[in-house]
């Protein structure tokens, strides 16, 4: 496999995610409305906006993602997008708000995806991980989508803006083209670091030894309560790398070029296949290289965080036994 | 507009908050539940009040208004479902569980609306907010009202009592009118103050200045997890007090009357219209004057928390210049 | 009531809690989905697992029990299901996930109750304490019960195997008999020590006094977020013992063997008949011995926590006044 046709793999897998895809059932999902926020549960945000939703359509079926992003933290928005949406049917619609700039010139959109999704969220970065899953996106029309009598309320467009237009939207009273004027697929990305790999140098005649692969990432988000670590290195490129089951690898984390921790790991399938308390490496629950200690919080323990200023390394050093 | 009109439309817009009443939609919401509780979600009992709940009618749609009120905190249960009532349409059933008087003589009640919600609580406080909203008080005929075999279980009524007979009402399984003796419109209600406001002298002919407003209310909540506060002085005070966007106010709080922290900070719509970290007065999604810092926890930062002893005063010291 | 009488009225009491039971309504609960975790509610795994559910069946009504069980707490994870389970009604689909196991040998089974509940869950124990309840088990046939496209993942079968199964077992999509090959009744159970009575010597004649009886259990649960500490001593010892209303206890906790602490306190109804502040002993919402603070946390006041090592000792050392 050449390095163009790893590349072009491991692009695919990274925007597509195929298998996702073909997990999530065909059944429709009309009249589904998922809410995301960073608001918490402790006071009526998010009730708020379940009732503005449910006085839109008393028949929804109004489910969380979660309202626990960190307060304004949009990347951590865009991650959960990416996690959750792959696995609700076509037809879902989706409300987003993590929103540190309600009240300024911030665009509301309203995404439609190649699955068949709506997402309504401000245009801050939200839809940078599913961007390329995008094929159109709409601008609110803030004068006609917006919950009668709000107009003195500007610290809220959750609840008189996105909810309402997204119940709108999953109750079919009014349809994505009706939502604002085109903005063919133009989004605000956060700059994301990708992963990379260094495949290892074709072996000359008369060398002994081939290199290993290194490949690098970042740790993309802290797998709560557990305190895993969940990279962006994609199982593609994990293949790439030509590790398997058994093999150990060298893993290195860093903050800001700082060296923080580095364990050699077994690569296995699942917790339970190293003692309690030992670390291993594994593929979660996205199909992406993960880091964890078995019934332990890693990130604790070594004191790891997650975003782009957390880079990891990863080499083989150690392979199975084959049969 | 004279004194007595100012003060008749602050009374009007503070118990009728008629935009609010105005977003509410029409569609029917027979079948809603909606439920409150300082129980948490970490153990059972919520869930324990929504087995109940199904129990009477596998169709009922219910949603949680939150459960992590403080627990024995009958103040931020008043001030969560006068929050969030205005939202949801008519025909919703609210159970509101904040109880620390359970298994005594506290009576629980059934509260209708002149929104046509129907609430049910011990009628302890809670009802204190939106008491002159509600129409008409009966109380709960604890004989009939009550999950048969729950007889020997004294400190859960939120399951054997008020879930049971909420998703019989919602349902439409028993009506208001049997739920046990009218009360009229008798509630228990805390003692909460209101906002004032000092209009300013009118000047005499040769006087040079006018005089400002001062406004004394409470702060009234903790925006959680931002950590904004929001005091009890509604937009109509602030356009008594002539203040618009742009002035620049003094805002001073005090705990027990003891100075905490004086903020000047401009009166903006929103967040975003002043730099990261700094303070700002906006009115909040419940139209009240509220005090921030832009993506940071004033209420930590100041040392500041809510209720009736945190007392809140406010002028102009700057006008915005007019065009 | 002889010995023999009272401990087989004990069991039957603990097994069956027939007045839960007779509270369970009648209602068909077809299409009903309850979820349990230890995943918690801040990142995407609940509402992934929610989305597989939705498209299995966008009409099917998904409820919480809790997410918050302690990362791996199988323990937990089984008091949960047997606080909770008695009230919801026949029909009823729960999965329960803590499975620190997962992508191990540990089998993931299907049990089927006489209340008619079916509880999808890794056997790791987490039916120990409905294990009675419990008339067959079937072993999820991993090669056909499981989301298409999932085979590489195997760290999340509570989205990709259970709640997946689960959603299809509520919308009668598969049926129990279809889930895999019978176990007969067989489950991992927790090793759970159980409350016991040391009844007095009947006395005398010529004797004044009675012995008091002596009851002895566990700390089963702390009672959250208040601090209560729920035993596991039923209601039918507590009659045995001949303790009622009024009476007055010696309640002596120790966490392996060291005395922890110990109150004289009032066995009473419910919190409200002791003052603020004060200790109290009742029976709890599950009909079992609890002891409290009124309004405080009795676990963090006297630094006790729950499980096998905190055994209680109860004896009555007064008497009320008998009408």
């Amino acid at each position: 496999m050449g390095l163009c046709t790893v590349i072009r793999s491991l692009r695919r897998t990274m925007l597509a995610t195929a298998w996702l895809v073909a997990g999530a059932r065909a059944a429709a999902a009309q009249g589904t409305l998922v809410l995301q926020s960073d608001f918490g549960t402790r006071d009526g945000a998010v009730a708020s906006m379940k009732g503005v939703a449910v006085g839109v359509d008393a028949a929804l079926r109004i489910h969380d993602l979660t309202h626990e992003v960190a307060p304004f933290d949009v990347w951590e928005a865009a991650y959960r997008l990416r996690q959750v949406t792959p696995f609700w049917p076509s037809g879902t619609v989706f409300v987003s708000i993590v929103d540190p700039g309600v009240g300024t010139e911030r665009l509301g959109v309203v995404a439609r995806t190649r699955r068949g999704h709506l997402i309504v969220t401000p245009d801050n970065g939200t839809l940078t991980l599913i961007g390329d899953d995008v094929v159109e996106v709409r601008e609110i029309d803030l004068a006609r989508q917006r919950l009668a009598g709000s107009e003195r309320s500007h610290t809220f467009h959750g609840r008189d803006v996105f909810a309402y237009l997204g119940a709108r939207l999953a109750a079919g009273r009014t349809q994505f083209e009706e939502v604002g004027p085109s903005r063919g697929t133009q989004l605000v990305r956060l700059n994301v670091p990708t992963a990379s790999i260094d495949l290892p140098v074709t072996p000359r005649a008369g060398q002994a030894t081939r290199g290993e692969a290194t490949v690098r990432g970042m740790v993309a988000m802290i797998d709560r309560p557990y305190g895993n670590l969940w990279t962006n290195i994609p199982a593609a490129m994990v293949d790439a790398a030509g590790w398997s089951r058994g093999d150990t690898l060298r893993v290195s984390i860093a903050h800001d070029s700082r060296p923080v921790v580095t364990v050699v790991t077994p690569f296995v399938e699942s917790f339970g296949h190293v003692p309690e308390g030992a670390a291993l490496a594994y593929l979660n629950s996205l199909l992406e290289l993960a880091v964890a200690r078995n019934q332990g919080s890693f990130a604790e323990r070594h004191g790891v965080g997650a975003g782009p200023g957390w880079t990891v390394t990863v080499t083989r050093v150690g392979r199975a036994a084959r049969p």
